[in-house]
């Protein structure tokens, strides 16, 4: 195959993931269908079938798409972070970012629609809860490790710092946004709030500052550790 | 209207919710129809519009109803507990509840149904966040008061105290099973684990006993007060 001629597919690839995004978004699954798909990328039907097997192919793609760009949005934002940074400053910046991203419309409504479709595409549910929320954990377990070996912070379970971590941030602004609507989503002053409090909580729980203290562990806490 | 016709109307109305709770659970809120619901129910199409204006008022009568339901299992078992009961005790028993009831699949079947409905019908999500979520912060923002005079904890804002807790608690079980389908529902360990990483945490932040060793009060570190 030529070079133009794969440009012109990639192009008409793009066109088609485009505009199924919105109609999916604006219709929801089971109402979308193939034929708007097409009249709104301005291809023909045939054209959609040649890049994908049909509705739920489609989707899957403009999903997995969506959910891929926001988490590497947020990673590549952190990645950027000069090597000393304090786990505050850190942490502050990861859940600024995490909270900026994915509290957009587009992701929100998203979400929904897999939500409500999990029952007849459990995978679809799988790559937005990987691509989201398991994607973000894992980042913050990898840094809690570090911060830990520095001696900043008194971690025994990394994962479970991350995701304690990630449901104080994330719980109650998605919760909220899934079933109030997109009128929910915080105002960045509302953002800031949350971060601020997120963070103070974490770092009071298992701060050394304050673990050196002689507060017990909370981890041991509750395992009798 | 004789008792007795009363009797049997509040009998027939009774049968349609079950059924309906069913089928709509089954079908998802689009492809449900009525006819379904008199057929389940046993009862002539016009006796449900007897009873209910439509769909739409039927499925608001059944998700109300639902969540409603579990609201009020967490409301009394907490009641029950012994006036001299300490905050770790109150709060361990409120979260086992709490989860234990919540975690289930016909409660998760419909908030995932209702979520993917958000667009469409708004009160919806509004009226199971209200039942939900918004219940029980209510009620640990009450208690959490009352432990904050009793000078077991030190709180200064114990609404956003009781968010945390709640979303500590909640926030990862309830968005794992919206998108890894009621497989993901916690399993009795898992959710004793749960409820003790959750209390431990929380009492790291805010308890009276490591407050008063010399650690800064997370609400002030995040607002400078």
């Amino acid at each position: 195959m030529s070079n133009g001629a794969q440009t012109r597919i990639a192009r008409s690839r793009t066109k088609v993931l485009a505009a199924a995004s919105d109609v999916f978004l604006r219709e929801g699954y089971l109402a979308a269908n193939m034929e708007q798909v097409a009249s709104e990328a301005g291809v023909s039907i045939q054209t959609i079938y040649s890049h994908f097997k049909g509705k739920e192919a489609l989707f899957l793609e403009v999903a997995t798409h969506m959910a891929g760009g926001a988490a590497s949005a947020v990673s590549n934002s952190v990645e950027m972070l000069p090597r000393d940074t304090s786990v505050e400053e850190w942490l502050t910046h990861f859940a600024s970012q995490q909270l900026k991203i994915v509290m957009t419309p587009t992701l929100m409504q998203l979400r929904r629609m897999v939500i409500g479709e999990v029952g007849r595409f459990p995978q679809l549910g799988r790559t937005l809860y990987e691509a989201g929320p398991g994607r973000a954990i894992a980042r913050l377990t990898t840094l809690l490790e570090h911060y830990s070996e520095r001696g900043e912070i008194a971690i025994t379970n990394p994962e479970r710092a991350a995701k304690q971590f990630n449901w104080l941030l994330m719980g109650g602004p998605t919760t909220e946004v899934m079933h109030l609507g997109d009128g929910a989503i915080p105002t960045e002053p509302e953002m800031r709030t949350q971060v601020h409090e997120t963070v103070a909580v974490f770092l009071a729980a298992y701060g050394r500052d304050h673990a050196t203290g002689g507060r017990p562990d909370p981890q041991a806490d509750a395992f009798g550790e």
